[in-house]
């Protein structure tokens, strides 16, 4: 195997601590000597050991000699764990290799200073865009202290998400609706507005895939919502935090609050003020499932960063059908948003196309 | 080179051709003898030798014991030229090697069976799938009769054709506008509506590739259309005809015809309608580059049988933006019209997804 073989196997292992390590990276860790693998290891969970540790752990005096393949930079200070260069160092490793530089201020290449001048051999850059686009959401997070927000949407091939009278059962297909929840399991939250609390009553919850809920939350400024919702079930299990205004009806807000949900009111509702309070809790990415005039706001206000279209083989048509992007919307199209990076990709029957805004925004 | 490279020659030949077989398909074919092609040609339009009679000719006595490749049945009936198979038979080829199946029931199977009983040993479908595609305006045009049909338009990755102020230049990069050019050439006619002229005043020449131009053809009820539009000019080079209703304005008609424009009213004004009276004329395929309100007639009345919809990496809001189909559309998903064999290719920054209504309509 080579350079390139191993740092899959690194992001493998990683995979395996999906949607559990927030607010940290997803890292796995592989040393391997004579062409074995003699140890290997991922980071589980915030403040348990990185995956270097675990790696080095599990070859014991193997490593000695041995080259350490892992995803990020190893951490060369003192967090909830001793830095990782150290026990790096400890361990006998004789060469690095590196998928990507931590984009954390704390490391941002001090790692790998400290690893080469203790004379260990480091090679920075294998499968380097793999490796950033598998933690983008750690890289915006820990440079910008603000959410990763992408805008997921399901639409039709004439770009609809739902029919002129709001029937959106189903879209896209099985398959789709499985990637959706497995990205529910990694985001720590997902944000809809109150039109499609009322329109499509979801769970939000994760499903169809392994793993953790996210923080289920609503934007609502009237609060004209249904009691009866889906959203303000199972609150033990995924608790759903509603953002409203002053306006908000105190009827609702008692009721919902009595049913352990909770209820903030803001001085101002607006996508960017809501991204700053779940910043505060910790939240390190959302996923905007709202409808299109919530994500015509989150689109301008620079709470997205990255667009994921499902796009279904289906026509539906309808001049007044919903679609994805609504609100007023730009006059003329060099005004539009253009988008980076777009790429396709077979999902079941839809095809999925993602893409990233300009970064800046 | 095996098979299926040979095979794949025949197509690169045939293109060749591109948009002046009309309404014969496209077709090349090449001599092999000992690894070596000894003869190649194509079919340049109808009315010319079809491509097996120019690959004969050119490999001359090299054809005694060669194999012929060709990515459609030759034909085994006297049309305006003498039967294929007798030209096979007399050049002395012991192999054929056929990519689909001639549709034609004319011919359908009759051409290979000519060849086997003569002695020939006959190979049926090699890159079957690419061969049907590549003809597939002419499969649909022998077997049922009337054009084949494809919707084509350019949209945002949020499912707009145009802002809210009907603004659309460019929704596309150029290799997209490019391709659609490509399109025209091949395709007998293209089709805009009367709120496409006087919205976008299109041209729907061919300039952004090599070709000729496809017949301009506008639907307009009332033909309240601009007289100074560029879809009246150069009418020595790509004529425009306009369907209208017994409604037309008679001052714009006289302008029109004076200009050198063709004016037909219709009883019905219709898709379905209008492709009868294009059929008539051999009209083998149309290009809908209509907006919304007509492609959604067009979808429902049968008459488009592929969608090609150019999804740019933009987005640009707007509940009261242009989406591609319009009209009434659906109340329920489940009603959606599905598309079968959805696929996705890179044109420049755009995407490409193309797909096909399910046969039938």
């Amino acid at each position: 195997m080579n350079d390139e073989q191993w740092m899959e196997r690194c992001l493998v292992l990683a995979e395996r601590a999906w949607g559990r390590t927030s607010p940290n990276p997803l890292v796995g860790a592989v040393i391997v000597k004579e062409g074995v693998a003699v140890g290997e290891g991922f980071h589980p969970k915030a403040g348990e050991p990185h995956a270097e540790v675990f790696a080095l752990r599990a070859a014991g005096d193997e490593a000695r000699g041995a080259t350490l393949y892992v995803n990020l930079e190893p951490c060369n200070h003192r967090g909830r764990t001793p830095p990782c260069t150290e026990a790096i160092l400890a361990g006998g490793i004789r060469r690095v290799v590196v998928g990507m530089i931590d984009p954390n201020p704390l490391v941002a290449g001090s790692g790998i200073e400290r690893l080469r001048s203790a004379g260990l051999e480091v090679t920075v850059g294998v499968l380097a865009e793999r490796c950033q686009k598998f933690n983008e959401v750690f890289s915006h997070w820990i440079t910008t202290g603000r959410p990763f927000g992408v805008l997921k949407y399901a639409m039709t091939l004439d770009g609809k998400t739902a029919t002129r009278t709001g029937h959106s059962f189903w879209v896209s297909g099985e398959a789709a609706r499985a990637r959706v929840h497995r990205l529910r399991a990694l985001y720590d939250a997902t944000i809809v507005g109150g039109n499609t609390v009322r329109l499509d009553d979801p769970q939000l919850t994760v499903r169809l895939a392994e793993g953790r809920d996210p923080l289920r939350v609503v934007l609502s400024r009237s609060l004209q919502l249904p009691v009866s919702a889906r959203l303000w079930q199972e609150q033990d299990k995924a608790p759903t935090l509603v953002f409203t205004t002053a306006e908000a009806d105190p009827t609702v807000r008692a009721q919902l609050e009595r049913l352990g949900v909770e209820v903030e009111a803001m001085p101002e509702l607006t996508p960017a003020a809501v991204l700053a309070v779940l910043a505060r809790r910790r939240c390190t990415s959302v996923l905007w499932e709202c409808g299109g005039t919530l994500a015509w706001s989150a689109l301008r206000d620079g709470s997205v960063q990255k667009v994921m279209s499902f796009v279904a083989p289906a026509l539906i048509g309808g001049a007044a059908a919903f679609t994805p992007v609504a609100g007023a919307g730009f006059e003329k199209m060099h005004e539009a948003i253009r988008l980076e990076r777009l790429i396709a990709e077979p999902v079941g029957a839809d095809w999925l196309l993602s893409g990233y805004l300009p970064s800046g925004d």
